[in-house]
């Protein structure tokens, strides 16, 4: 497929709360559309706002190569126009991976631990991903028992986050960000290779400002506090601010 | 200290929802008294029936001793009356640990699966143990990250609660009873060794009726089944059984 060439969108494979799927003719490739819809505790709250997918196609564009140039294998080929990206076709691991720096959101409400406290070590957690459930906390042991991934795929899988980990604290701490938590999707290539997909934007990451601990990504939305728009552009522009070192 | 003595019973160390500790003259060893008090869905619910507390003490009391002979250390020392245990004094560790062999309760609910769907390999799962936030789910990261127990220790007491499984499920299956799921409590000596502490008992496990799968543990309390002390009467008798092989 040719650059830009989107006329090519072909059956819709998923839609999910903030992107839809799209086949192309070339059965080994997806073209990912990012929506400005966004929603929030299992879809609950909705809302939307201009600018919003377009950001999150250009955050995600952005980091992607650098990740793969750091080692990390992702679904990412190249970013088509504002909502398009084109994407290896992968059959998505129903395990969320969450990785916490800082503990925040549902993890200080379950643990009663202060928001913003951060943590000595980081804790990966795993999410089964299911609307209809709501994305319940599973473990390991549950995701091999009930065949949702493979104990070789989440050994990987956990590598890789802690991977992407390591990049990205120092990465948004040039940038005047704090990494406070994130969320990560994997899928499977048709050789078995686990390869990340999904986002990495402020959809789906806890990005404070380093010096006021302003909230700068979709806690705006879920906790009413406004300015996403303006939140979510000025992620983009330090994401893409290039940096010494 | 004597069998039987229990005039030596000390300070109050701790009161549960279904036990009392107490120190005694010798600080390596503490009386455990098993109260006749049930309570569930976080002491939401709350009854008591006489015999709860015996039967306990006596299923309990049996079990140890057969689990310390195939190799799992543990806390208890010696029944000393209706209601009482001797047990060796230890810092409990604060990570409930629930072994899944079929699909019910909190499980069941969570992640859609029906009760009474095997599990095709045993799950085991972490609680944080804290009644203010209702036994959280935890994940091994949490715990280690939180300083709640250590990476060696948390491998420790997951080797062990797979032993116990491995121990429990023919020995009940011997004896008419499927051993649906169970909660286990580990307790740290000074010396730094992992042992099993609290009690095994229909109050911290699920057994059906081999035959009918008809409830025989705290179940009957918690969905107002009826027929509470019949049934822990029932699992005393099973339990205690002599049999074959």
């Amino acid at each position: 497929m040719t650059t830009g060439e989107i006329s090519s969108k072909g059956e819709l494979k998923y839609e999910g709360k903030a992107k839809r799927v799209y086949a192309t003719p070339d059965p080994t490739e997806y073209i990912v559309e990012y929506k400005d819809e966004a929603t929030a505790f299992n879809a609950q709250k909705r809302g939307e706002w201009a600018g919003k997918g377009s950001t999150n196609n250009a955050i995600t564009a952005h980091l992607y190569p650098q990740l793969e140039a750091a080692g990390i294998p992702t679904h990412f080929l190249e970013k088509l126009d504002e909502r398009h990206q084109r994407v290896k076709a992968v059959t998505i691991v129903p395990v969320e991976v969450i990785v916490r720096n800082v503990a925040a959101g549902s993890f200080s409400k379950r643990l009663g631990i202060e928001e913003g406290t951060p943590l000595p070590r980081p804790v990966v957690e795993y999410c089964y991903k299911s609307d209809a459930l709501g994305d319940p906390l599973i473990n390991t042991d549950t995701a091999i028992s009930l065949g949702w991934a493979s104990e070789a795929d989440l050994n990987r899988i956990r590598e890789l986050a802690l991977k992407i980990r390591d990049f990205l604290v120092p990465y948004f701490e040039k940038r005047g960000v704090r990494l406070i938590d994130f969320k990560l999707e994997f899928g499977k290539l048709p050789s078995g290779e686990i390869v990340l997909a999904d986002e990495i934007s402020p959809d789906t990451c806890r990005f404070w400002d380093a010096e006021t601990n302003e909230k700068m990504d979709k806690d705006r939305f879920r906790r009413d506090l406004g300015g996403e728009a303006e939140a979510y552009a000025e992620m983009l522009r330090r994401v893409t601010k290039e940096v010494d070192g």
